[in-house]
């Protein structure tokens, strides 16, 4: 279910993440060891404690009753012996109560927890970017009280960004924060109406820290004029505060995971990081957010392939063509096999380039370097809204093809294949929806200088014809956006795939020079046959797009 | 909803549909006038007694106990209105009780019907294949006690096809029919178990006709010992039959649909068309059905469409690149408006050939000329899966992307949206898994003649480099196939997709010739843009794998 010797692989012999990490002074110490026995740790709390919670996670789902949120059974207990175990503060710095270990080992646990249960994984899964942006804008006072809580996810904490009318445009948001004149401690006063807050209310922590994007009274409109606070659902003194959750909504899938409407009734809290600059306090936290719904989608997608995988090897129906008598196996059918090598094609690869970006967090944050740490961020920056939107996309769809494996018996819920299909697809739209990414990636990053990061980083790729004709399609893009300023937005998600397809090319260039036995050629080929064919369709979109500028 | 004047003109304008049943003798007589007419009642019914109970069927869900199927509330009373205003027969024999309307209005009925409230139009679907097959196989007096009251539909039926180890495979189906040598009336008794029957038991009629697959004592092994035997719930004499429904499965969808496990102990039944022929006696409904199910795709994105639309209509975020000010209708983002013409290319598109289908099915069956009969069945035998394979996968990931469009509200369950998606899903398995479909058309029927047939069907389509790629590739494949057994099986379902959209590209040159107004401008240009570049890729796969072989 865990899949550790293929991440055991991809990440030693594939990626050398030792060697990478171990050039970083926090993590110089870090052997790979070490490493490969928290995952392997990592691998039996999730498979003993987690993945036993994911159907009645769905089948009970959460229940509202008077502003209380009860999570389905044995969430609570299993979110109790996770945070005692010490697995959300892995990637936590050890002055904050932290393990002090490289941000690439949270990323796997958290793809191991997506994967096995993604509604429970909800709850923890904002923890490590409201720790590091309360480290890096909170106040000392702030640090004093709540870091070393979030840090080892006694306490869980909610990103409230959305509003009804301000969902991908958070310029729109009008919740307000009010300064107190005569407050001794500097506190706010916060008034509004959140919605899509997961976890706003539940049971499995004692305390519930928000961080709340609002409005000062002197902001400016817009996104510039956002501002950060923390909010506690319990005060410091004990006392409630006048946080309320109004209501969960009910969803496709995702039962396991609270999505509340917060309502903030004069409530207290105290700001994150200077007036109207909320939005960069939040983007501390985003590329590592952004990478884990990726990691997500491979999480998600490897937990399909497995169901479908087993079914596979199990059920028989009709003569192969290459059997000399049936019913075969229906992993023998050449449909059936396109569709789990294809799959495997994108968890393989996807896995790389996740995994390689997750190291590259941290050589961002700690490489004594600065030209490496220069491209170590523009990694970072141009792969992660790739990864999270190509990464989710497959998610759903390939779980889908997988569930077409089990035919009519897909399509019933105690095989549990449908149930990844509704669960992954609210990947595609959270943090950011992937038209977003792709907006994110061409307009805001790629066209923003010229196109000379993303050719940087091609560059530095194994050549192909599908790379170079991406360097050049770029190249055609930045000179004709100027006089076209729909063209982007038109491409946007063309150029996204193709970014994705000549990643994904250089993985499994990578596992192909790693790898010596025959694990890897199915997906190998199904990748050259099936997967790798659609960048010459979206690089002639494009370009048939730039003829009509 | 029901999109009446696109329907209208697509029939009336672009396929002359009514000229083309006159030439019929049975519909010498139905005119344009009546035909419209009776589509704008149609129309008037799904939307003020289906529709409305879209919602309600997936949130009540059946019930089962104690062996009965509760259906959801209103769903009784819809269908005895349904049947009592004469919907069900609309295409049945005058002689039989029907209207003795072509088949085309009966699939513009239930293409509204899928689209309104697919789990309800479950119920009625499979009625007038029953009604072909008795009608056609039947002895007199089977036809004397069940035809008219199937025709009418006052009484339901079922397909009981599918066992537990026998699904895509029928030919290791195990339940038994066995002759009773001292019954005056030739009845045998039929024992055994079947599952996911639509159907199979409800509270919507008082007797239920079941047509079920099963072998009589001599049958050789295989699919070519299949014979078929009526079994209905309640025998001539008032008496119930000996057939449980043992339970009804939990779904991902479809829910107002009960699909049962259903066992027969000792039922008594009546054999239907030739020993050993069942699978022959099925086959006259199948085309029928399969297109049904294109159709139901068809509706499904229509009314995922219509939801998205509105929306995008409705909903402001940022501003849009060729705005001035923001925040700008959604529907002004060239990624919003993407999605939504995309998929109007392929519901308009889709519908000229599944109503060309339809007509062809009443020239094959009606026309006085042998060799106009002879094309317009090699049309149906070819241009059926292919629909149904087609437009079924892009109703799931076409409303999939109709939900992308709502952002996070798309997730929540109270916007509709979400349910459409897990509805669509089950009609790419069901009647065949769309796997299935393209082995049917590329070995059952394309190089089962050398290719002829497809040949001569595409060489009338209007000429485009696709299509003589598409004509060249299966010579190519027809050369190739004998020497290499898995090649058709692996590349089957490219050339289905191929084949769809070659004749996706003659239904909007057919729109094309005959529009005049704007309507049909930015779906033709997303075709061309969007959907059509498969082709090519599809092609290269083909290609590619031919190099290989």
């Amino acid at each position: 279910m865990t899949a550790l010797d293929d991440i055991r692989f991809l990440l030693h012999d594939v990626l050398q993440a030792p060697a990478q990490w171990q050039a970083l002074p926090p993590f110089a110490d870090t052997d790979a060891d070490l490493a490969l026995q928290v995952l392997e740790e990592a691998g039996k709390f999730v498979t003993s404690v987690v993945a036993p919670l994911q159907r009645v996670g769905d089948e009970v789902d959460c229940r509202f009753e008077a502003g209380r949120v009860t999570t389905p059974p044995g969430f609570k207990e299993a979110y109790q012996a996770f945070w005692q175990a010490g697995w959300p503060s892995l990637a936590c710095a050890v002055e904050d109560g932290g393990q002090g270990l490289p941000a690439v080992l949270e990323g796997v646990l958290f793809e191991m927890l997506a994967g096995a249960n993604h509604g429970w994984t909800m709850a923890p899964g904002l923890l490590h970017g409201a720790y590091a942006c309360l480290k890096h804008h909170g106040s000392q006072a702030l640090k004093d009280a709540y870091l070393e809580k979030i840090a080892t996810g006694e306490w869980l904490a909610t990103m409230c960004l959305t509003e009804a009318h301000a969902g991908s445009d958070l310029g729109l948001v009008r919740t307000k924060g009010t300064p107190q004149p005569h407050a001794t401690d500097s506190s706010v006063r916060v008034n509004g109406s959140k919605i899509f807050i997961s976890g706003g209310e539940h049971d499995l922590t004692d305390n519930i820290v928000h961080l709340v994007l609002a409005r000062l009274p002197d902001a400016p409109p817009g996104p510039k004029g956002l501002s950060l606070f923390l909010v506690p659902k319990v005060l410091p003194d004990g006392s409630l505060n006048a946080v309320v959750c109004e209501r969960i909504e009910e969803k496709m899938g995702l039962h396991g995971s609270p999505t509340c409407v917060m309502r903030f009734d004069d409530a207290i809290g105290w700001q994150v990081g200077e007036a109207h600059k909320g939005l960069n306090a939040m983007f501390v936290m985003m590329n590592a957010a952004r990478l884990h719904v990726g990691l997500q989608g491979v999480g998600l997608l490897e937990a399909a392939w497995q169901k479908a995988h087993a079914y596979a090897q199990e059920r028989r129906q009709m003569r192969a063509p290459t059997s000399t008598h049936g019913p075969s196996l229906i992993h023998e059918h050449p449909a059936i096999r396109r569709i789990l090598d294809t799959q495997r094609a994108w968890i393989d690869g996807g896995r790389v380039l996740a995994y390689h970006t997750a190291l590259q967090l941290d050589v961002a944050a700690h490489s004594p370097d600065a030209a490496t740490r220069g491209a170590a961020q523009r990694w970072c920056a141009l792969v992660t809204p790739v990864l999270k939107a190509a990464m989710t996309d497959q998610a759903f769809s390939g779980a889908s093809a997988c569930l077409q494996v089990f035919g009519g018996h897909g399509y019933i819920r105690e095989w549990g294949i449908e149930q990844i299909v509704r669960d992954s697809r609210v990947a595609m739209i959270y943090e950011g929806t992937n038209e977003i990414q792709a907006i994110d990636l061409l307009v805001r990053k790629v066209l923003a200088d010229g196109g000379a990061g993303i050719t940087a980083l091609l560059v530095e790729l194994p050549a192909s014809p599908h790379r170079d004709a991406l360097i050049e399609t770029t190249a055609a893009l930045v000179q004709a956006a100027p006089a076209d300023p729909e063209l982007p937005y038109g491409v946007a998600d063309d150029y996204l795939r193709t970014v994705a397809l000549v990643l994904l090319e250089s993985a499994w260039s990578r596992i192909h020079a790693a790898s010596t036995d025959g694990r890897w050629t199915a997906p190998a080929r199904a990748f050259r046959t099936w997967v790798l064919p659609e960048c010459g369709m979206r690089l002639a979109v494009i370009q048939q797009r730039l003829k009509n500028t």
